[in-house]
């Protein structure tokens, strides 16, 4: 037995594998054009999340002729579980009066968030479509600085003045349509916020209780100038579902839920992750080109990173005779003070988000990374040092080798750790310190040590 | 005016710095122990995650001294919020029974959690001191598999019958405690999962309304055994924000909550990020001996990756002199590489976690990113051998270096795109490939390429 009217069944097998049998059967149908009316039916018994996910699947040709096929009833939240990319290239596929007529149905924070991805031009001819009324409003909330609570927010709210009793909010909530929500809130006469009370409080309240009487007074609300970073850290210190925006009045303008914060959090990791891999933004879904161009800023920063190497080995190279083995080991003291500045910068990055480092504790931080530097440090120079010993037979080579390790890992936990602290401070995203700048700098230095060393210990 | 009876201020400025101010007047309260009321005050005026965070920014030895003299009315709570790490610390600060008596406040999923980070012993010892009946639950709970809907779900849940009238349901959560709940799941005389009602939606239904008739059929249960990854995808695809747990029978046992599920999105993203930083977990609050002794794992790799390197050079020093400033070139192909591998894998770590990159599509992605190498290998390749034609103005060895520098990045491409996609399908993490394994390979590639490529253009 079944209990599912509509959307994927899961009991079918695992989730991975009914979406991909959903996926194979939209393919096919899509080959043949005459499956029309089974094409239909198919997309009609899915959810829009479902739907954004097979069109994600889709190759570029089916995504089209499948967006195409339900121009006429397409549900614009569909658009909202896309990936930006993706989401623009369907975009695309509408006029512009189409696409004012599909937003109409969704909520504020949503049509502003697909508006936001339009240029210029695109989404004025957007707005010239809504009513005036509605298309004002865009236009304001567009105009609020992005990433701060006032474009995160969702301008449908439900508030209530703290004389009413339950009962009138009830029937208020009962007699008009509202969004899901999660937590009642009470104003003062003039929308000022006084307190709140969660849903599942609220039901089990008596009908005659006053709103002033069973609200909770200690409760968080956002200022509309908070960003996103802030938000999501007030949203996890106090596990809330739902938030209340003010104003410099402390007058509720909008609500904030927690699957807008979740997607923020999320897509923040994720960020983060992307810059330590030296990607901007994933381009999973992007055309070879557009992916090829992206990645070369940082494979440029490489080439500098290589043509300095080159010229640090090039400056000695005059002056050393590269014997004893010397050459053989030239590379390993940059690789190591490489992954180690790395480990160290992953760590700040990830303290930095998570709010864990600050002012306060950066100089206990930046003390303990050179401990373990100096600690990792001395461990692998002396092995690596002895190894080179056991191999040459010469005492200078393995002084060389664990000096340049010791030294260049030294280097290497310092400047992970203020490279990001210092980006930070800047306001910069740290996460895009850690790759480029910090391997460029443990190259130069850990070949320059080497070399450095070589010459002094070979010459004198 | 201020609408706050407890917790933090935020109205004061930033929260940054109201979180900081704190930290400061506690940290002055605890060095002249004669403070103690006021240590007390400050305290209970704030919400357990507040002092969670707060703890977290104390030096250890200050941290031990706050806990030893919260320790009478010590909110287990405080613990849910710490850092695993943090947690033990201070887990290890109370004795068995005080800590078996602060558990029992909190809710079992939360139990759990605290009761799996405890060694074998200390957990039997624990559950001693608890009643029977619970002590009997938590060990059955203890048993399920980590990381299924099973061990992230908590008991208590809200079910109603499906002939029940909303009034009869109201009454009884009006006449029993009921932690925070968001839907209510309905259920036939089995147990078994029939449909749910948004608690929105809910407070709006009539008091004479049968339950089985205000219901939403088309929604999804969990089932027991699904991964955490699963649930994830789950309550991102349909936004939830709580779901019913089911066992094979599709009764209800348990319900797992969006802060759960966030918690859950949110270490998995950063468990990535500190994996492809070659970091095993955070060790931001751990020793310097702990942590050096965690990063040695993948500072070893390099090791071998090193000394794999010198053995390469080392093989060509013999049958190669090393003219014509081959030997300035030498590292640059090994960067290259090394770096478009990286991000080629960043790629397909995070499509792999979101679930975007599958069997589906894997070859497609796969023959993207070759020509995404092939693209940026030849233009690099091209760029560089004419910089170092210039440089030494020698065509052969202007082929050596582009030549190798397309071929390293073909090969980076390729194993960044495989590694992840193979150790996925091995139930492996993904992000552990890409560092230490996508390293060693394209540096011994790299120089290898270089190296033979010329001691094909020089010797012949």
């Amino acid at each position: 037995m079944s209990v599912r009217s509509k959307g994927l069944d899961f009991s079918e097998g695992r989730l991975v594998q009914v979406l991909s049998n959903k996926i194979a059967s939209l393919q096919i149908l899509l080959e043949n054009s005459e499956n029309g009316q089974a094409l239909t039916q198919l997309i009609k018994g899915l959810y829009p999340s479902e739907i954004a996910y097979l069109l994600q699947h889709l190759e570029e040709e089916q995504r089209r002729k499948c967006v195409l096929w339900m121009k006429s009833q397409f549900d614009a939240e569909i658009l909202l579980f896309l990936s930006p990319s993706l989401r623009k290239e369907v975009v695309d596929l509408f006029d512009i009066s189409e696409l004012s007529r599909i937003l109409m149905h969704l909520e504020s924070d949503d049509v502003l968030s697909i508006l936001r991805d339009l240029d210029a031009i695109h989404y004025q001819k957007a707005l010239n479509d809504f009513p005036p009324e509605k298309s004002r409003f865009f236009l304001e909330r567009l105009r609020y600085p992005q990433c701060t609570a006032s474009s995160l927010m969702q301008s449908e709210v439900l508030i209530f003045p703290d004389h009413w009793k339950v009962i009138q909010a009830l029937e208020h909530m009962r007699s008009y349509h509202t969004p899901r929500f999660y937590d009642v809130f009470v104003v003062d006469d003039e929308r000022r916020f006084l307190g709140s009370i969660e849903l599942s409080t609220f039901v089990k309240c008596q009908e005659e209780d006053l709103l002033s009487e069973v609200m909770t007074r200690s409760v968080h609300a956002i200022p509309m100038d908070w960003r996103q970073d802030e938000i999501t850290f007030m949203f996890r210190l106090y596990e809330l579902i739902s938030a209340p925006v003010i104003d410099k009045d402390a007058r509720i303008i909008g609500v904030i839920t927690v699957d807008d914060v979740m997607r923020v959090i999320e897509d923040k990791v994720a960020e983060d992750f992307m810059h330590l891999g030296g990607i901007h933004a994933s381009d999973f879904h992007k055309t070879v080109s557009k992916t090829s161009l992206g990645r070369l800023n940082w494979l440029l920063i490489t080439v500098i990173d290589a043509v300095l190497t080159s010229l640090v080995i090039h400056f000695f190279e005059k002056v050393l005779h590269f014997k004893q083995g010397l050459i053989v080991l030239m590379p390993i003291a940059a690789a190591m003070g490489g992954n180690s500045g790395i480990q160290a910068a992953t760590v700040a990055i990830r303290a930095l988000a998570t709010k864990e480092l600050n002012t306060l504790n950066s100089v206990r931080f930046l003390w303990k990374e050179v401990s373990v530097s100096c600690f990792n440090g001395s461990l692998l120079g002396v092995g690596l040092g002895g190894l080179a010993f056991l191999w040459f037979k010469d005492i200078r080579v393995a002084l060389v080798l664990g000096g340049a390790v010791l030294f260049n890992m030294l280097w290497a936990g310092i400047a992970g750790t203020l490279f990001p602290m210092i980006i930070a401070r800047l306001s910069g995203d740290p996460a895009l310190s850690s790759g480029p700048l910090l391997t460029t700098t443990t190259d130069v230095f850990g070949y320059g040590l080497f070399l450095g060393l070589s010459y002094f210990i070979f010459k004198f």
